[in-house]
């Protein structure tokens, strides 16, 4: 049994990890911290999680030993403890966007100035059907955003062929995350649909990075709570292979979390899953390839995908505590 | 025409008082006001309502001649502004707590100390089913709360006759405000409904109040944005009259805003309406009454039936700008 | 006033429809027919539109003298009456997709053999901001599909200089229609998102013949009732002008019912009204132009468009009943 | 490893009873059967269940040797079918109302001429929190109602002094089956609630078997898919006890699958799990006792208790396949 503790463990993302870690057969939720609310109970907090372990603040010196860490913070706010737990030996998965972009003029262009930029490259990005055997036994992971999760999965095997790139998503209000603002009050988002980031949302650079073409992407919220879906208009370079069907058939064949559907997804076919489930439509008519991917972005776009990661890094069966 | 100012324009109740005021035909909307968004145009924050004015900070002696306001602020804070209005012999109608409550101690017990305690003899309570004639001319009116609303018009006919009241109601989120806190997140209150107010509720002592008899009143969010019902079981004294529904026939035959229906209702009938709907059942099984009613609690449970309010203050059709 | 009759007014349309000529000030609601509901009153199939009338079997002998009818069927099953009743010297404003496409073959190869074509040439293409002086007088309206509505709004004043097109729609439920169905069940589209008509829509040649370009169109179900957004990310010309905004706002400058927002727009700015909403953004990093633009499908995009036609038709102030 | 068939798996309770029984650790799932989807896989009848069946129409012959099966027909259509797998040895858990009802004419009052009269002593009535020692063994058990499973366990502590019940209960749309209907349409139910039932629900009478008393009890459709919650206003001797907590806290202190909450619940709480979370107040101000109780209408009130009482009926841990 490895010893594992969340921090930011009273946002959405950080709640669910500690769930999972909780109720995971081969790890122990040994510790749970919150800035803000340190002192209540994580299940009086979240109820529907059922953890009984009290949110402490975060203090490395009186967090016992752990092995392994998931940290949920802000981007900004990670990097500096991501590097303290990695200086004591454990291994981390950083929720935050701090390691995932490799290069740092774009990290800095679209968030901050970087606070621990020397671990950048250190740094796995954790998407286990791309790097998964950089991820084993790997002491820094940046888990990647919900968005470039279902994007990337969505695209990957069309990537040597892009020439045009899409990609319209829809995303429920978890995904705003816990902070109550105007746009996460009820009455703003029901009955109702609204872009956001349009033009410049955060997790562009994070898609390009990984398929290695200039990409559109536009979020729109959607009045639900969980689940998130890219739908992808792509165009390929003429010498794509006739059936991309069967690119993606042999892309996933046995990725444990990834689904092929015949019919176009919906996200309550993922909700409180690990999985990807994707629906590849080669449209003759336009000569455009539409892809549509779903996944919970709040497991796999977060909290699950994390706990999957550690899976790998800590050497246990990759889909133990996820099934 | 006259000219009206409502005070407090950027919160729900505020904003729609301030879209029906506008488009009304007799009524001149010639100022807004803000505490929180003076400067941002009324139609930048609500796109929805078309009002162009810009929300200005309140200050009397900037105002200008008005010969009426509407004033949505929260208890405590509306009665010294209302007082000063008051004074200068500006007719106004208070969607606060403020003066509804005759007896000062119980409004004293369940909200704050009262800032302006010499008018609350003074008010009328603003429900035209009930005090009509005094609505007429008066200049002070304290608008009903959105569940006394309902509870009331379900309630009045049988007054005479209840022993025992029990009243659960059911709201959606525009009733808990504009503020952004957890309770109206969307992730809190999607696929949830909750009881609040458990045994305590503020609207209690003014239900109280109008039917004269003590009441058992819960309500609870339901995953909605505009709408409220109250669903009330009544017992009633044995020299009861055999033919409920003959009474509130009776009661109702002429109210423009009230419908008897066959048929249980639901709070989609009237949406965006000053229409109080109810159904009542004579239950065998049980010797009890069951009484359904739906309200908008935007409209009929607020700015709408300030505007009603308005009329019979100032002489016009009661039903001008509601239909 | 004329007189007029709303055939198909049991469906979610037509019904909207009967309530709007219901309370227009210069139209007579003489008669409302369904086929599925003849005997049942309006008002109880839908309270919330007050129309106090019985849905009767359509029969023209029947139908007494009309000026002007709505006619809200199904395609395939709208033409035959549509022509029974030109035949007659009554104007129509048809719902259906019976009259929308100019080219047979077309209408033939996405709906049915087509069950009056002698009437194509006949009808006028119900979108006042394109063909405000054909509508004049006119007497056969083709009103435009819901989703045609809002893309070719969306994108018109870019017509000529389209390269490339994708249109990525979300709509709320009361698009589907009344029929209770596997994916109209509430629990089938409660906290889901699925697309549909994948490659194959039948508004996609709508679209086409009015925008004169190819284009990619995939519509999505949200959870919600009415409402519908179009995000259209467009490639243009080189020739190109600089300023895509300035083309927006002279072709917009004076049209009552579209509004240019500087912010993205949300569904409820435009539930239950007749206006369009539409926001533009020059995309400097990907070169595409990205257009974002509402309605409320049941409004602008089935039954209010079919009143502003029908005051075109009769002369009447296009706004008339409609603000 | 015992051997369970799935009846009527193609309805919510019954695909999810399926998904329940195949990842269960000591049941294999050998057979689902359906009547109107047979032939049909389950898992793309019900993606998110992931049971990689196909459903067969039902014919006891074909069925092959099973230890026990879950039931999930409608009332009436149940009992036959029942019967004969009872005469052949096979464990039945029913979950239609058609073995609920001890007393035979208040069965055929409210539902149909009973079909199995016969078998109506030898069943055992499914709730494990009151009959657990009958059901260990048992071979024929009727699984409770949604509504009497809340209610009876909300209300049990305090059935002894009982003297007026009042029960308002709330659920959402999946309790109202998987038939389209203009009732489960989302246009429907969405921002809307609805009383129904009024005066006369089913549930009625199996609630008053449980706790003795005569109840007044009244759902309402909210707009929301999974979950369920009643709130309870209740009256009581004089000789009550004074601590009513105590009496919830002695009555369910070893109980697995209830919680005790010292705030008032909300569905979240309990979404997809087999927990009932109760929460007392008892109330100073009129002297009754409102207890608020909520469930998943779907587990708890359906498939995952039917799964609790296999259990028992098995002589398996309580808990298997539940936590």
């Amino acid at each position: 049994m490895a010893d594992v503790a969340v921090l930011g463990a009273s946002g959405y993302a950080g709640a669910l990890a500690a769930r999972l870690v909780h109720r995971h057969p081969e790890l122990d939720l040994v510790a749970v911290t919150s800035r803000s609310d340190a002192g209540r109970r994580l299940d009086d907090l979240y109820p529907q999680h059922r953890v009984p372990l009290v949110l402490d603040a975060y203090d490395l010196d009186e967090l016992g030993p752990v092995d392994a860490a998931i940290v949920a913070y802000p981007h900004g706010a990670s990097a500096p403890v991501v590097a303290e737990l990695h200086e004591r030996g454990i291994r981390v998965v950083d929720l935050s966007a701090d390691f995932r972009l490799r290069d740092l003029p774009t990290y800095e262009e679209y968030y901050v100035e970087h606070p621990a930029p020397q671990l950048v490259e250190r740094a796995v990005y954790g998407l286990p059907e791309r790097y998964r055997e950089d991820l084993r036994g790997a002491d820094l992971v940046a888990n990647p955003g919900c968005y470039p999760t279902a994007a990337i999965l969505a695209l990957a095997p069309l990537a040597p062929f892009l020439t045009d790139v899409v990609i319209d998503a829809k995303s429920g209000l978890s995904g705003a995350g816990r902070a109550a603002t105007e746009k996460t009050h009820f009455v703003s988002a029901d009955e109702n649909v609204t872009p956001y980031g349009v033009g410049g949302h955060r997790h562009t650079p994070e898609i390009e990075q990984e398929l290695g073409v200039p990409v559109v992407f536009t979020p729109h919220l959607v009045p639900l709570d969980q689940g998130e879906m890219v739908s992808c208009y792509v165009a390929l370079r003429d010498d794509r292979p006739d059936d991309v069907g069967a690119l993606f058939e042999e892309a996933y064949a046995d990725e444990p979390f990834v689904e092929l559907a015949a019919r176009p997804p919906g996200l309550r076919d993922v909700r409180d899953t690990n999985i990807c489930r994707i629906h590849v439509h080669d449209d003759e008519r336009s000569g455009k390839v539409f892809v549509f991917a779903v996944i919970d972005n709040l497991w796999k776009g977060a909290a699950s995908q994390a706990v999957q990661n550690l899976n790998l890094m800590l050497g246990l069966d990759e889909t133990a505590g996820l099934l």
